[in-house]
């Protein structure tokens, strides 16, 4: 059995709450909020407090706070030598005082307070300065709740954090991009979205490298030209272009190589 | 019962003959290509010519070759007045030669060779002159085989292509980076696989509009900052302040609204 004490009540927070009230090797002994009300649905279920000098006995302490007020609450918390961990991809773990015994216990994946998390899909990334004593805790706590843990370094946890923007706030973006311009011809975005998760999809069987196609990697240069005219937005248009040179940096060398062979032909 | 003449031997042209072949609506009459090596394992079952001038009677000729191809082929075709259409996302109808009946089959995916496709999740875009005789049979065609058949005219067809590079090329180059990002410190990029899934799960609940989260909505400029910092490679930095860009461009009256009343905090 793992006894945990939970702060902040954000998304982060619910979704751990929730997992964990569900994990049979789990218990949370308290869960913190500056402002209760949050938490007053869940006050039969578990012990709730605003004041942190009030925080009971537990194996460890879950900051699933704000990224900048982790080096804060870590501070004032009344007890010293205990596992406190924080829930961020891009805090470092020194920026919990140094009186606790410090830890990482990032979850790889979005969530938003209305929809139900299923953990089994959140990577859980890892990271402790006792290697020993307090990673196993961890580790037996990501499975707990049925998510698979990873040992994550400081350096490749802010590597995960970047890339994850690029995946799903940027990915996201071009999904809004390809909506505004479907909808400016008054065609369907929806007919977009089965291509969309075949795309995700193939990265079961391929790198996204060997995955590409289109006629950036083609440099199909009319097709190029057509896409280009055929935008009206000037900021749609930079994004093409930025994209398929950037496709076309990464296959360069094969892009040179079809244009050499069409030449000896 | 349909009966259909199909012209190429790529990958459209294979996944539409295998699933026109198990469709019990549908008779292949003949499978055309200019090079009968692909052909060869399926001369059992179905007539294969490389031989314009023998193509047999059927109720529409598909051509599913390459954008450059179809209106060469088109006039090549040694009758008038039948059903020819293409499969291009990109070229227009009128590119077939006007002694057709004319019209587009085209479906909405990605292919590839070797991965099976499930027509179910192939959106039909569907298109003919002849709205009242022609479109019912591309229509019919498209159900026979599972997909889902969609009547949408050139203009929205060559907005769907366009939208369909960014959802799948653009979409997978960013992909691609986040792969060269967490490479480069020694991360797994497959820790970012149920975030990727999610994130195109995520449109069936919410538009991309309403999706979008992170750092550059909020304007959280500590972290944009960091990452900014944290990105060796030029050329992603020089993606990651467009896609912000972008992201705050969609968002703006957002972002300054919440500026506005932290001021007036
Ligand atoms: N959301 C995600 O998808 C996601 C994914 C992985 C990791 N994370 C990380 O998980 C952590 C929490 O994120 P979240 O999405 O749950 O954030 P959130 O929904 O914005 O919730 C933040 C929580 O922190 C509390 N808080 C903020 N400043 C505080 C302070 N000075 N003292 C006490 N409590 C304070 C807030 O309390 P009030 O309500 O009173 O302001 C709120 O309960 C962050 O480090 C984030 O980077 C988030
Ligand atoms: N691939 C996709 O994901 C996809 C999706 C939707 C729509 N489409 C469209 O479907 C069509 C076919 O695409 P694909 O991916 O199947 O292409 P592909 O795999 O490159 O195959 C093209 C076919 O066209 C033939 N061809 C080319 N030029 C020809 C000519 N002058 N005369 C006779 N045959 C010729 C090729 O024959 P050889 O082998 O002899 O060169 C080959 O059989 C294109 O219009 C494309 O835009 C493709």
């Amino acid at each position: 059995m793992i006894s945990v004490v939970l702060l902040g009540a954000g998304n982060v927070a619910t979704h751990l709450f929730k997992a964990f009230n569900k994990a049979i090797e789990v218990s949370v002994n308290q869960w913190y909020s500056r402002n209760l009300k949050p938490l007053e649905s869940y006050k039969n279920l578990v012990n709730i407090t605003d004041d942190l000098t009030k925080l009971q006995d537990a194996d460890l302490y879950i900051l699933a706070v704000s990224d900048d007020a982790v080096s804060d609450i870590s501070s004032q918390l009344p007890f010293e030598n205990r596992l406190v961990v924080h829930t961020s991809g891009s805090v470092s773990m020194y920026d919990i005082d140094k009186k606790h015994k410090r830890g990482v216990f990032y979850p790889l994946q979005t969530f938003s307070k209305d929809a139900d998390v299923d953990f089994s899909q959140v990577p859980l990334c890892i990271e402790a300065l006792n290697n020993k004593e307090d990673r196993p805790i961890l580790k037996k706590l990501a499975k707990a709740i049925g998510s698979q843990p990873h040992k994550v370094n400081s350096d490749q946890r802010a590597a995960l954090h970047v890339a994850a923007v690029f995946v799903n706030n940027f990915t996201n973006q071009i999904y809004r991009i390809a909506h505004e311009i479907t909808e400016s011809q008054g065609a369907e975005f929806d007919l977009l979205k089965p291509l969309i998760k075949e795309t995700a999809r193939k990265l079961d069987d391929l790198s996204p490298f060997m995955a590409q196609t289109g006629p950036a990697k083609r440099n199909d240069k009319k097709t190029l030209k057509k896409h280009i005219k055929a935008l009206e937005d000037q900021h749609h248009k930079a994004i093409y272009e930025l994209l398929t040179k950037s496709i076309q940096k990464t296959h360069g060398s094969l892009i040179r190589r079809v244009n050499n062979s069409n030449k000896n032909n």
